[in-house]
Formats: structure tokens, C-alpha cells, sequence
């Protein structure tokens, strides 16, 4: 009982041809035919089949996200920028978790491939990519965001970790501070090794002894965060300050400091990479280096477009994009 | 250069057609055949193409998840839910975001059915269902979450969201509060409109006179909460307690407490629907209704695999989870 190309065809007196150009967008089709035609589709309510479609043409104006966690507003807000980036131009998101894991991530771009979508923007789940060759003989268009990963030449959307954190550093040691404690995720992360290298930089440079004992490193998960804040405050000698270089670390801290009745602003103060909503609330905070999520979104979108439409320059092509201090001193 | 069907064969030195039916899981193949077959698949690299082959088989094993908003942890944490359960049946998940509007609910509907999901759980974007349609003539399998929409009739998996009202606010009374501010969500909202009904009725039943002054609506969102606090607050005769009918709210409303200095636990109390992992640091919250966020990503999943697996009970079957109340008294 479906209505099939014909039946549009007979009932707008075209050919079948015709009926075929007008949904492939050919350019040879007028303007008044294209408009017979989707009258015709839309009465006879005759559904495109999309897959016997991407046969045909070589779009499907969709593209794919993958990242490491979804209940993560971090990633979800640089997904939310490649949205509303793509949506200019007539593309869809649909997006897929990795679960942090390199099989599923290497399952997750298989399965985007056989989707057909026109690109992949991919934030890596490690810095493992020898799956990634898997888009290289696809021939898909790729763009990483945040993190880079081992031998894979790819466009890159990428933040300034080293100087977010070296100028936030900087800011605490000018305002008096010379035992920061760090805490930090796990370093075979390009993100998280940046960030480290900025706190070493900013010390080394305003001489300042590193300290082994006020230096830790976990994941960039929330238990992560609460577990070397408890190891970092039941220390003899803890920090008056610690500089937590992200997000979800810092929630965990601030849940071991309020688990454990630490008194607001006083006994220790928290400096941290990210700037989220919520951040502010948090109590304890007194300095935090702002990432601009929508905006590493849309130019990862816009790279990738570039691409699928053909832009052949020479991999890769890296933005680096500006942090930004926001104080409550 | 690529490999085709027809290398695999004679690389395997069986037919195509015997190629063709390993790729598709046809049982009439035998185990040895289809290893073998596998095999020269591996080593040949042969890519099988998900489009051409979705168009022989019925099933792509991925379904979709459309939710109103994606930096969202609510709906993520459902969305998580659904692909752990997923997973274990070989299933993946592609998520699309519908932007809380109907109209980009709809293009999100066609965009999976032209991508050929075996089935789709939604989180409606508004009450209105007229395009739902779309889905039945498409034959797809759906399970609502969350919410409910008019004129479709399908499988749901809700919460009891009067119960879970109630009891909170049975609670406070209880502990003898009888004027107990109300913040809710747009009554247009099935979930909004229930949360609500708990509450009148809570009263209703504990003789208490609902005061239309400290009864207030808006949005479900960050912004919503913090305008409704602030009217709230800035009255002659705020109430001590205030009952807030999701996490957004609650922030939202917490955010307005902390920017204007009110002091914690002392001035004006929290309850609130929903428990999340922040919940419990903001300060002010002296009670939760928590939401089983996975149980419901689960249970949606258990429902639409039952319905591709032919399930032909009558429509609609409802699941209604419970609601359990956190206190820190």
C-alpha cells in the first residue's frame, strides 16, 4: 500500500527521473519543478527512504559526536556547539557514547560509518588511536576535540591547557600563595598533561619548589577528585590552597570538604580548571579558568564542514582556543 | 581498490550468495561456513556496508534516544540507563537532541527513521503529539519516557510523580511546617502537572489552606528557579520552606540564595524533586525526592526490545517507578 516514486511521478506528470533529481537536490532540476514535485510528495504523504537514498547521493547532511561520557556537561556543551553550529547549515547531530573505553569507541565509529554520516567529530576516550586508521580507510572527514591521541594525524579543536593553567597559577602566587596543591587527571591525557605543565611552568618560573607531597594525580572523575582532596587534607601539612584541573575533580573535592564539615572560604580555598554553571555555588572557590565550550563546538563543527566539502589543506589543522580567568576575589 | 562481496567469495571459495548470508545471520549457514567466511572477511578486510546491508535485513540493532536537551544530566543518566541495558543484547544507542521544540522533534524522528533504528524511546519535548504519527505509519517501535503526550498512545515508562510529591511534602508537614512555598514546573508537562497535584493534595488532605502567593510556576530550567526564588523571597512573608519541583529549579533557586547571601539552613529551607550527585553540597536542601534514573533507562529499553522482538500485547503498557525520599534531618 506504500506510495512508491512512481505514483509521485504519474501524479505530478513527471518521470521518475525527475521525481529522483528533485529528492537529490540536482541542480538541473527549475525551481517551479522542484516545487510540482514536493507538493506531490507531501499529498501523496510518500516517505524518502533515507537509506536507499544515501545510495544514491553521497550526503546525508548527518553527522557524528562521540565522547568519552554522556551525563557529562562538559562534553555535552561542546556537543550542544557542534549542534547549533551544523544546524546553519542544514545538518544533524547524532551523537554516541564510548563509555571511555577504546573497544566501544572503535565500535561506536563503526557503527557511524555504516550510518553513513558525512563526518565524525570524535573527543578521543585515551590517547590510543590506532583504531582510528579504521576513518582513514573509510575515507571520513574527522575533527578531535580536547584531546589528541597517538598516531593520528587529524584536524584538532583544542584549548590552551598549558597557559589556562600557568596563568592561573600565576594569578594565586601574585596574590601571595607559594604552596599550591595540585591535583590532576591522568597524565597520558594530552588535556591533563598540559595542565600540569602549566602549574610546573608558572612555579619554575617564580621559583618555587615543587612539592612532591601536595602534587597528586587520579582521573578527571568526581570520586577521583574526593579521594586526593581526602589524601591531600589529611596530610600534616596541607596547602592553604589547591588548583584541581577539572570540572569534575573539583565536585569531588568540594564534596569531601563538605562531607567532612571544612568551614566555607577559610581553611582551604580552591582554584580549578573549568568554569560550569554550577561552579560558582560550589562554595570554596575563589578562581577558575573558563573553557568556551559552545565555541570549541562550532569550530570543530566548521573544520568539518570544510572538509566534507572538500577542503584539501594539509592535516593537521590545529585551533588552539583561549582560556579565560574568572575570579571571585 | 576496494574489496567487494565477490573477493570474499572466491577468497572463500563458496558463493556470494553464501557470503551474503553469513553477513545477514542467516541460520540456514552452517558454523563452520560462517567462520570460515569470517574469517576471509578479517582478512581481506572486507568493509561490509551498513546501508546496502540494512537494506536487505530488517534489523540495524541500534535504536534512538531523543530528549528535549542534551547538557543535561537527567536525561543523560536515562540515556546511560538505556545503553547499559541495550548493551547487553548487542544493541547501540545514537542520541538526538529535539531542542525542547516540536518541530525539531520531528526532523529528529525522520532523521532516525531514514537511519533505520530498530526502535526509539523519546522524552517528549512538549505535551503536543500530533507528529508522533509519523512513528506509527512508519511501523516504529516507541516507548515514551518521562512524559506523556496527547493523542498517541504508546508504551511509557514514568515515575510516580504524585506519590513522590506527596510523600515529601507529607514529610514536612510532619515535621511542622505549614507553610511550605511551591515551585513547579509548567503544568503543561504531564511530570509538572502531577509534581503539583502532590503537593495540593498533600495539603488538601493535612487541612492546611493552599496560599496562591508562595504557589509559583515557570520552566524547568536553571533561569525558572532562580526567578521564582527570587519572587518568592522578595514578598512580604516568604515561607521558611519551599518545595521545588526539579533539579534545574533547585539550582536555579540556590543560585539566587548564595548570589544574595542568605545563610545556609537558617533562613529558608529546600525540598526538592530529584537527587543528584551535586544535590546534596549545595546547602539549603534538607530533602529529596530521588528518581530511579537508570531503573527508568532500563526499563525503557526492556519495553522496546520486547516490542521488536514482536511483542504484540496490546498498547499502551505502563510502567510507573517509585520515587524514594533523602532527607539529611
Amino acid at each position: 500500500m506504500s506510495v512508491t516514486i512512481k505514483d509521485v511521478a504519474r501524479y505530478c506528470e513527471v518521470s521518475t527521473a525527475t521525481v529522483s533529481r528533485v529528492i537529490n537536490n540536482d541542480p538541473r532540476i527549475s525551481e517551479k519543478t522542484k516545487e510540482k514535485v514536493m507538493k506531490g510528495i507531501k499529498e501523496l504523504n510518500y516517505r524518502i527512504n533515507g537509506v536507499a537514498r544515501s545510495l544514491k547521493t553521497n550526503r546525508t547532511r548527518t553527522i557524528g559526536f562521540i565522547c568519552p561520557e554522556i551525563p557529562n556537561d562538559f562534553f555535552m556543551s561542546i556537543a550542544k556547539g557542534v549542534e547549533d553550529e551544523l544546524k546553519k547549515y542544514g545538518y544533524s547531530v547524532i551523537i554516541c557514547n564510548s563509555n571511555e573505553n577504546t573497544e566501544e569507541e572503535k565500535e561506536r565509529i563503526k557503527l557511524l560509518c555504516e550510518k553513513c554520516v558525512d563526518g565524525i567529530i570524535i573527543i578521543p576516550a585515551t590517547d590510543e588511536g590506532r583504531h582510528f586508521k579504521y576513518l582513514k580507510d573509510a575515507n571520513m572527514p574527522v575533527v578531535l576535540v580536547d584531546r589528541l591521541v597517538e598516531d593520528f594525524q587529524s584536524d584538532a579543536v583544542l584549548v590552551d591547557n598549558i597557559n589556562g593553567s600557568y596563568c592561573a597559577v600565576e594569578y594565586l602566587i601574585n596574590k601571595g600563595y607559594n604552596r599550591i596543591g595540585f591535583i590532576g587527571g591522568d597524565v597520558k591525557l594530552t588535556s591533563a598533561k598540559e595542565r600540569f605543565e602549566g602549574y610546573t611552568r608558572a612555579l619554575n618560573d617564580y621559583c618555587i619548589p615543587l612539592e612532591k607531597d601536595i602534587i597528586k594525580f587520579g582521573d578527571f572523575h568526581i570520586k577521583g577528585g574526593f579521594d586526593l582532596m581526602k589524601e591531600m587534607m589529611q596530610q600534616d601539612n596541607p596547602p592553604p590552597l589547591v588548583f584541581i584541573s577539572n570540572y569534575f575533580m573539583h565536585v569531588g573535592a568540594v564534596k569531601y570538604l563538605i562531607e567532612n564539615k571544612y568551614k566555607l572560604d577559610k581553611e582551604v580555598l580552591i582554584a580549578s580548571f573549568d568554569d560550569m554553571e554550577l561552579s560558582s555555588i560550589f562554595g570554596f572557590s575563589v578562581l577558575r579558568v573558563r573553557q568556551p565550550m559552545m565555541e570549541i563546538g562550532s569550530k570543530a563543527a566548521q573544520l568539518l564542514l570544510s572538509r566534507i566539502d572538500g577542503d584539501k589543506t594539509a592535516y593537521p589543522r590545529i585551533v588552539r582556543l583561549k582560556t579565560e580567568l574568572i575570579t571571585e576575589w
